[in-house]
């Protein structure tokens, strides 16, 4: 009985699957062609299912489920976030699909990969199913507010994709949070093995780095990947670049700074805190922010990444509030860092406008609805409120749901363990 | 005596390779500009050398020799190929190399490869090699009559390459199996140790899925990469994608559902059934399926691989005829099936045919030739009968042939085992 | 004490990346978007972070500083790179960053990468950054002095990235010698731990590989990046790709029959001299060579650069000279040979000049300023001659100031040891 039930587990997802493939038939057509010189869809790629699997390999004991679920998850979420994104848009009840839908369903589904990783380890495979289709209609419902409805920027999505992901993932956490402050520090037969493998060994650490390096790699064609003309491409592409590799100069310093072993580095700063870099710039880098202003995002953001994992992390572990990546340092803080600076340069924009017009084709609605500089802030400040508010509630909601038994929660001495998921050699 | 003839065992090689040069000089030159343009040539590169090479990681000792001989074949083929392929397109006695020739070299060594995928760990070094330089030319015959002959259409290679390469190996693989029913299960002295090896360790399976992945990644650009119109283009961009997404899902599902341990995953599903979305579409992904079509085509794909993974290479095995990475259900059983898609959308294109232009378009002999739709769904079957049967009888025969004397067959005690020819840390 | 001088130990970084900063506030702005087609720069990229970065790791206990350094050096020398090479070029005392820009940036990095190979596990991080700072800075005169001054033809940089890098890493190393004879067979209590971890684990030889083959993928990329018209990027990727396929079926051939052990293949050869194929064009790759000539080229490289490992190698070691990646035998050597290709076929150009132009514009210098082959030979041959003395000259000097107590220099027992650089699991 226990067996069947067990190979029975994914039956919701095929009734999902075949869901989504009527869905298809019905309401998806291919659009013309003219989105085919679309930049950065192999390179978002790339870092959607190497980057993000592999940066999850570095626990010692979950990378057959790192690089395994980050896969289906992904691979279910593009199907279902094409859907979702383009609901908004249909034209006589016809999704047109292109290369560029393509693009924006990768993107959507690092939004789920992101509250992934809050989870790894500690959420069961049908859980983290359920979380992946529900975030992924909130998550469309939340970028349709903030670019359709408050036009507010955010061309590389730290606003609507990492801010949304990581504290959707939080709000999750919160819910999961079982016993809050004599859990985590329990040491009885059943917690040993998981607390145990929550760590790296020698070699996840490496195997870790292939996603992050090639996160880093890419972050400049993620982020430049929905812009519209070549100049505004080509300061995306330049501002990632350059807040990236202070990020990452920054990281090393800090790391080495704030260590507790003679100033040894910590790779899990390395592995993310150089990534915080990308995300801050983010909402930004479009913008004539220049090159030196780059840098200066870049410091601050490996700065504000490598505290958050060093100080602040610890605290919301011993709150029961568990977030396995330390999401909340690289895709959460350096998201409302990036979206603050979006409203900072929206409102800015004032004397650039028609000095620069380049600089105000970067906010739609102050080139086409006359928007002045302090509206389109504020549009930038209400996106941001409401995406943070919206991810965290709704998550929150969605771990209590993800709690009932159907779903089938892990227990203490299941967590952060393949075995349970695969047959291991 | 023996360290003599053991250091000069890659000498044949060398005068291969010195041939090449000389061929090069008299018959290549440097053709115009005009292909510049073509797409997916690095991606595809990525998939052959990264690709191919790390899947093949997956058993515990051979991971020397996976990527060591799949990067020396891949390099000897394709400048052999890239000669093979355009000796039926000669003007006036010299071949004219673009980077478009590079990505048909490319696309050629993949079928050599997923034929060593069937030989892995059990063919010695010197064999492999003189089983690719004949396998290339016979393709390369079998690619001309499939394209040029028959005016098949077969955009992702899964009948040519795929199909062929699959049926290649297992021809070559019959041709090598020893001692049917008795050897198999053997445990005396000299095999336990060859079938202890033919498995895979914790990190070789985690190294396995970075070409797993990175061949999932690139295969949209692989199918689409000999496409000629942006609306062609763009099609087999989605429908590989989509294929690929719902074949991933589907396999997680299936893997599930057949376990023998209470529904824990298979690694090698998943590294390998993954992919058989890519195979299965790659004949039909330039056509007018739609999107739903796709979703359908992947999740047949998923199945019928998992299924074959589960139930038949075991009783193929018992048989004597080795595969082991399971090319017959990745590449070979999916390629027929892709090739039977590409028979029905033939047939289906009659009506199309004047509606809609572009799908003529894909099928050149309807649209310059005059040939009718049921004409060219037979032509389209043809095509596959003939790749299957040619693969298998000339793999067949070159297995015959590997196993004289001079190309040194492995030992029982040899096999999987990268002592015999690496010098190892 | 001790801890906190730790812990301030990268405070000189802090302070150099915010003059940065500085400079990039003052001196930088974004450059127009005529540059935005560049070719090739995210597959150099990928080169410069996971190529050179896991192609390092290839050391057992040195995986984390080999990632870890490659990537810090690399994010600061871009920075850093991009205003010392603009700096010949400022407009109105102001730098405009292209895409384009940052592709040289990348290229430029590649050079201190190089050295880093030379230094890996025997300079510690302070050494190494002060040594990158410098070397770029000697770099970048270098290339100005090739580039402009002799207006020599050097496309893949095999003279002024390869050579130079390896020769100042040479310099440096020569600098670091500290008792030459007697030290290097030495068996006391220090040294015993050290040569124990100078080699690889079964594992990192295989992550190692990930960086060559990641390396030898893209390098077409990266020796066509800066190529002018359609034709010229056509043959600089023909070349280099025929080039490198060539160098590495000879480097197998040429690795077994100089085996010390029954033929067996070594994977330090197989790692790197696959690659010499690329270096060896690089600086002719844009020309007229022929398919054939290409293939020559990397015939050539395959068996010097393994020779260069299985000979060479160790009589320098035994000098004290350390080279612990063997730079001379991928960059150094097949780079001076590239550059004597170069004086060759600068010297052949005379009466292809006329017939065919588009080799004639491969040099400008003898298109816009009537230069004959002969002189343009000859600044072929000064600019390698000046590129190699400068580098090495320089490089010792580095080497002999990265000596003073304040640059931390390695004990004997902490050399090619994670251990004093990062927190281990």
């Amino acid at each position: 009985m226990v067996l069947k039930m067990s190979r029975m587990k994914y039956a919701p997802l095929l009734v999902f699957q075949l869901v989504l493939m009527v869905l298809y038939f019905v309401f998806v057509r291919y659009g013309d062609g003219e989105d085919v010189g679309v930049k950065g869809f192999e390179d978002t790629h790339v870092m959607i299912f190497i980057g993000f699997g592999f940066l999850m390999t570095f626990l010692k004991k979950y990378c057959y489920s790192a690089l395994g679920f980050n896969w289906l998850l992904a691979a279910l979420v593009i199907q279902w976030a094409l859907l979702c994104q383009s609901f908004y848009h249909m034209k006589d009840n016809v999704i047109q699909v292109t290369k560029k839908s393509l693009l924006e369903a990768d993107i959507m589904s690092a939004t789920v990969l992101i509250t992934f990783g809050a989870l790894l380890g500690v959420a069961s495979g049908v859980q983290l199913l359920f979380i992946a289709v529900v975030e992924t209609a909130v998550a469309c419902l939340n970028i349709w507010l903030v670019a359709d409805v408050f036009k507010a920027a955010d061309v590389g999505g730290s606003i609507a994709i990492h801010s949304f992901g990581a504290y959707f993932g939080l709000g999750v956490s919160l819910a999961l949070r079982s016993k809050p402050s004599t859990e985590a520090p329990a040491t009885n037969g059943n917690t040993v093995p998981a607390v145990d493998l929550n760590g790296p060994s020698y070699i996840s650490d490496v195997t870790a780095m292939i996603g992050s390096i090639f996160l880093w790699i890419y972050w400049p064609s993620f982020n430049s990947g929905l812009t519209k003309t070549d100049a505004e491409y080509q300061r995306a592409v330049i501002n990632t670049y350059l807040s990236l590799a202070a990020a990452t100069v920054t990281t090393f310093i800090i790391s080495s700074a704030v260590s507790k072993y003679h100033g040894r580095l910590d790779m899990v700063h390395i592995q993310n805190s150089t990534l915080a870099g990308g995300v801050a710039v983010g909402s930004v880098c479009n913008m004539h922010i220049g090159p030196g202003g780059a840098i200066a995002v870049g410091i601050g953001a490996g700065l504000l990444s490598v505290l958050g994992y060093r100080y602040l992390t610890p605290k919301l572990t011993k709150l029961g509030v568990l977030d396995t990546c330390g999401v909340n340092n690289l895709h959460g803080m350096p998201g409302l860092y990036s979206g603050l600076l979006s409203v900072l340069f929206a409102a800015l924009a004032t004397k650039e406008k028609y000095g620069a017009p380049e600089l105000g084709a970067v906010f739609d609605a102050m080139k086409d609805d006359g928007r002045t500089a302090s509206n389109q802030a504020l549009y930038q400040f209400i996106a941001l409120v409401v995406t943070f508010v919206l991810s965290l509630v709704s998550g929150f909601f969605t771990g209590l749901l993800s709690k009932l038994p159907i779903f089938e929660s892990l227990k203490e001495n299941e967590k952060y363990d393949d075995e349970i998921n695969w047959e291991l050699p």
